[in-house]
């Protein structure tokens, strides 16, 4: 395959190849992105654009692929909304690194199970970090908490009411059904990524006063009868995630245990109270790196 | 109905009076508190012990129950863990206030709901404020927004991990099963409360970050067809609760909205995505009132 890039006149960094999948890699600067590159090239895969996405220590930085470097740009919850709703990314399948950062984690967790047991509906409530509106949202609520301090009333600018010790059910614009985009992107996405068309998604999504790092508390109802016990194994070998479940030494996924990592953690498993098939557990991932996680699953599709 | 009252010898403020319902006024010296106690009174309630129950702000205050004055005790999360489980009130029935927090606020929505649509399972996710933990709980978080602000590592004695910039899937002690027993009380407390032992509720109980008042992101399957518009009207006339569903105006409930209001809030009404009779919604109350609230639906029961 030869590397014949050209920049297109809106000035991203979207490089036109030839007829082939459209490839965000995110995550591209980390282990995982950088072994998903490998992978195309020792492969030939066929990527007509490659988009290289990482957090904003990469940002700047470039990746290698073929005889091209790729500037890496910085990931937020934006990234990629005007590709996921545009015809020409929705006719690809399987490849797309999905950026959508509840999707993503809890997916980490949810698909290796599906691929055991065989996923047919979610509830899922999310609690995401304010990182994932970018920079300015972190400076946010870094202001507000201290204007807390300093007895100051609290100014919002990103969010429309104050994030600081306070909660917000409202991630993303809202739609005519009362949901939020990101509320439907578990849904649509799941149904995409997993070849899933059936897959149901009933989703909160809600954001947090918490820095880095989003996490997820999913209910999953299978078509198989499930088990704790091989539930545990299945998320311990799964790629991308760490099984953290050890309840009575008050082990568990939580922010501010995965923030900065690669992997997922998933704990907090348990058999479902209200479905018959079904499993409770509750999922921890660092949004900048989710990509990269998701692509380990990728891969290994892929391989 | 004469008041004769005697102290029992472990020293707590149950007071033996007849054979007859055992009661705890949670908001005993708020207006609705108040009013509950003049309903006992004037219908003659066949009351065997009360207590009565309000935020620090009351303790050490004092209610009127017929001749007797009743001194006020502070309601924390583990005011009724002793008596939840004791035999002596499992037999009672509908009129203990129920004081645990994310069942009582989600019960706000959940019953007027269940008397038009009839409840057969719900999904929940909370996000718990500190104040369920007492005022030492609210110096830790605090301390840590100052610890961090000073860049000093997190110091953490009421809960096991940082608090601050976090959220904890942890609120009281795991039981076998993996589930918290604040989670299982949302299934067994619903269940008597509701007189529904067919009730099935699958609950990941969260601290978070916030001060006071708790949220509950909730999916309820009925056994009628459901449809917003009925779902909303319904929900505005209920007791005890405010509906603020204008997702478009970025109106919906949240912590910094309900605290210290008697009335819990409920929005993001909708359609539920994974069941066939479902509505999704959101709940915000403030704990240290929702006994107020959950007394206003049993008043209103009683009457």
């Amino acid at each position: 395959m030869s590397a014949k890039f050209a920049s297109n006149q809106a000035g991203d960094r979207i490089r036109v190849l030839m007829k082939g999948y459209h490839i965000a890699v995110v995550g591209a600067t980390g282990a995982v992105g950088v072994e998903l590159l490998r992978v195309f090239e020792r492969r030939s895969f066929p990527v007509a654009s490659l988009r290289a996405i990482g957090s904003a220590r990469s940002t700047g930085r470039s990746v290698r692929f073929h005889d091209d470097s790729i500037l890496v740009e910085e990931l937020t919850d934006r990234s990629f909304d005007n590709e996921i709703n545009s015809e020409d990314v929705r006719g690809h399948r399987g490849l797309i690194a999905n950026p959508n950062c509840t999707t993503a984690i809890a997916l980490m967790a949810i698909y290796p199970l599906h691929r055991v047991f065989g996923i047919r509906r979610v509830f899922a409530a999310s609690y995401q970090a304010v990182s994932g509106s970018g920079a300015r949202a972190i400076n946010e609520l870094r202001q507000q908490v201290e204007d807390t301090s300093q007895n100051r009333e609290m100014r919002s600018q990103i969010y429309p009411h104050p994030i600081a010790f306070n909660v917000l059910p409202h991630v993303d614009s809202f739609l005519e059904s009362g949901y939020t985009k990101e509320e439907m992107k578990f849904q649509n996405e799941g149904r995409k990524i997993m070849h899933l068309p059936e897959f149901r998604a009933s989703v909160t999504c809600v954001r947090v006063p918490v820095y880095r790092a989003h996490s997820v508390a999913i209910s999953a109802e299978f078509e198989q009868p499930v088990s704790v016990e091989r539930a545990r194994e299945v998320l311990a070998k799964a790629p991308g995630l760490e099984l953290v479940d050890e309840p009575q030494r008050n082990r568990y996924p939580m922010p501010l245990g995965v923030a900065e990592k690669d992997n997922c953690q998933v704990g907090r498993v348990r058999v479902d109270c209200a479905f018959e098939n079904g499993l409770s557990f509750w999922v921890s991932g660092d949004q900048l790196l989710k990509g990269a996680a998701l692509n380990a699953v990728q891969i290994a599709e892929l391989l």
